[in-house]
């Protein structure tokens, strides 16, 4: 099968003087080694995560766009303090875009590579925003047939992250969870894992339409940090459901800190004795996002059985194995039409990633507002 | 042996409309059960966590004293906003002192009671600013002949919590450690241990005489975060000596979130790959003290991989388990004139305690201006 040699990709630079420059590359498609496959990619999310090395800390507000078509540029300006953050990727043309879904189009000479010809998988491992991907048969995961590229486009991120979080949940002894930024496209799908397995999930919003949005979707516990009464529903909620382990998607402010804080009221309300190091009742939170940049503000209101760390899912992967993980992935595969559904507000090729109103838009990331890149549209 | 049957208790009642009372409670001695015996209370040891307890939240510029001598009453004002997290304690009369030494005047019929009789012991938990308690066998610790109660009288406190730092390290998988407010007593005792353990330490000081006396004890990485070239030192010195895990005595402010960003970038020296999720080298900072009782604001320049939680002494003894406590406890005895030595600028009664200008001069816990309690003087 006759592939383009050519291909398509999209890079983010930022330079030495503070400027981010988002541009296509021309690049060539590598040939597969024995064990490697050459995926046609057809669909790959816009996740968070992809934002954070799409556009860095540059404040959007700045951007501008010279060129035309596939030769369009858009810049925007790193804030000078923010620049410091970036050191580690000065100068560096990055390729974009942690997984997506397309057909294997040409294939390595192993039997495992040649098995995968004419299928359509699912892949992790960087440079996603591109046409063509070279990728070995282990970062592909065959969908079952009849699976459009575009349905198991987001198998990996937003999927593992949540049923991460309840596995976390399940080894570190917790037995109810606390999620923020709930409303999003992940937190909907945790809402529908926890339904599912029957584990009572305190979803924090920031919102009444979001608090609307899930309710409709079968949440029982819903808490609006904008509401007047929030510390005293959170502390409700966590009093019923005996949630000791948060999931946040915010990281700056002081959501982390109210939510340990109303922990250890809850924890306390079982209290026989008075003790000034607090309730003995463990409380963990997990910062996995920073949708606030600001600092993290920890009253420390919560005695000393307490931790705020950071979460990823890479790393928690590598902790529970291969096997564990493979579990995992099968789930997302199994329930990949259902509980891990994904729903895109647009699909864009390349060039229309470039273009300043859609820029503006993915980099909201309103709720229900996920773009999804064709970069063979 | 006569021993008398009352025996004054100093006590600590913050009442509901917020004013602190410090006074002195004539109380019975109990008398001991079969495995229990009565310790003489000869020194006691007023350390950061005893004033937690003893004045709470309390503004003591606002203290007064009414009365004279074992009828002194000490009051002063827990401002409005801080009374909430006094509510536990609201209304109760609660006596003071985790630990203390003495010697023991009366003993219960079991033959390891008899066998404590006349001995000068170390002793745990709580209300140790009395002239008599009475407690079981097994929170003695006998010490060698030889000991005064004042050499004995801070056993626990500062060497378990010290050495549970350095032991923490281990356990933890890190090989070098940070301490702050590290000219302390403790910051002192932890200087000697790692000297002698040969653990590299790094200290951070907020004077340059507290710099100086550490270095005349030895001290090799010795940061002082009044300086300009603050950040700078402790990275040089997290460089040097690859420290991923600090004990933070201070606890608001922005030193902890400096620590992680200090810590991350002498990681990131040694990256060969940019990554946006920042490095993988695990970074932990405990917080274990509230000398800085404002928020704790985390800038989270430092990537994912960190945490920062609570640490407490029981909590680290229990986990450890009685085996593993055990031979830190025999530790301390066998170095308690030499690693474990404290030093206190004045020795006061019970009613010297409530004095103001006594009162002041303890809660300011300036370096090298310890006291001690002897309830028996």
């Amino acid at each position: 099968m006759a592939i383009a040699t050519m291909n398509l990709q999209l890079r983010s630079l930022i330079k030495q003087n503070g400027q981010l420059e988002l541009s296509l590359a021309q690049i060539s498609v590598d040939e597969p080694a024995t064990d490697e496959v050459v995926v046609r990619i057809e669909a790959a999310p816009l996740n968070p995560s992809d934002l954070g090395l799409l556009v860095g800390a540059a404040d959007l507000n700045t951007a501008k766009s010279i060129g035309t078509g596939e030769q369009t540029i858009v810049t925007a300006t790193v804030p000078d303090k923010l620049l410091r953050g970036m050191a580690g990727r000065i100068d560096q043309s990055l390729p974009v875009g942690n997984e997506g879904a397309g057909v294997v189009v040409k294939a390595g000479a192993s039997k495992e590579a040649q098995a995968l010809l004419g299928k359509t998988v699912a892949v992790l491992g960087g440079a996603m925003y591109s046409q063509y991907r070279t990728l070995k048969v282990q970062q592909c995961m065959v969908l079952p047939a009849g699976t459009a590229p575009a349905e198991g486009a987001s198998c990996f991120v937003n999927p593992l992250t949540s049923l991460g979080m309840t596995e976390t949940m399940k080894r570190e002894g917790h037995t109810a969870l606390v999620h923020t930024a709930a409303a999003s496209n992940l937190g909907q799908m945790l809402n529908k894992i926890c339904i599912k397995d029957g584990i009572a999930l305190v979803n924090i919003v920031r919102k009444a339409e979001q608090e609307e949005l899930l309710r409709k979707l079968g949440a029982k516990y819903v808490c609006n940090s904008g509401a007047s009464s929030f510390m005293d529903d959170l502390t409700k909620a966590l009093t019923a459901t005996g949630a000791t382990i948060a999931f946040d998607a915010i990281g700056g402010g002081k959501l982390a800190g109210q939510i340990l804080a109303c922990m250890e009221v809850a924890a306390a309300g079982k209290m026989t004795e008075y003790s000034r190091y607090g309730s003995t009742t463990f409380k963990q939170v997990y910062i996995y996002g920073n949708l606030d940049r600001g600092a993290t503000e920890l009253s420390r209101n919560f005695g000393f059985s307490w931790s705020v760390a950071g979460w990823l899912l890479t790393p928690f992967l590598q902790k529970i194995g291969g096997v564990a993980a493979q579990k995992l992935r099968e789930r997302v595969v199994a329930e990949l039409k259902t509980t891990f559904a994904s729903h895109y507000s647009k699909t864009i090729s390349l060039t229309e990633a470039l273009r300043l109103d859609n820029l503006a838009a993915y980099a909201k990331f309103g709720t229900g507002d996920k773009y999804l890149i064709n970069p063979n549209k």
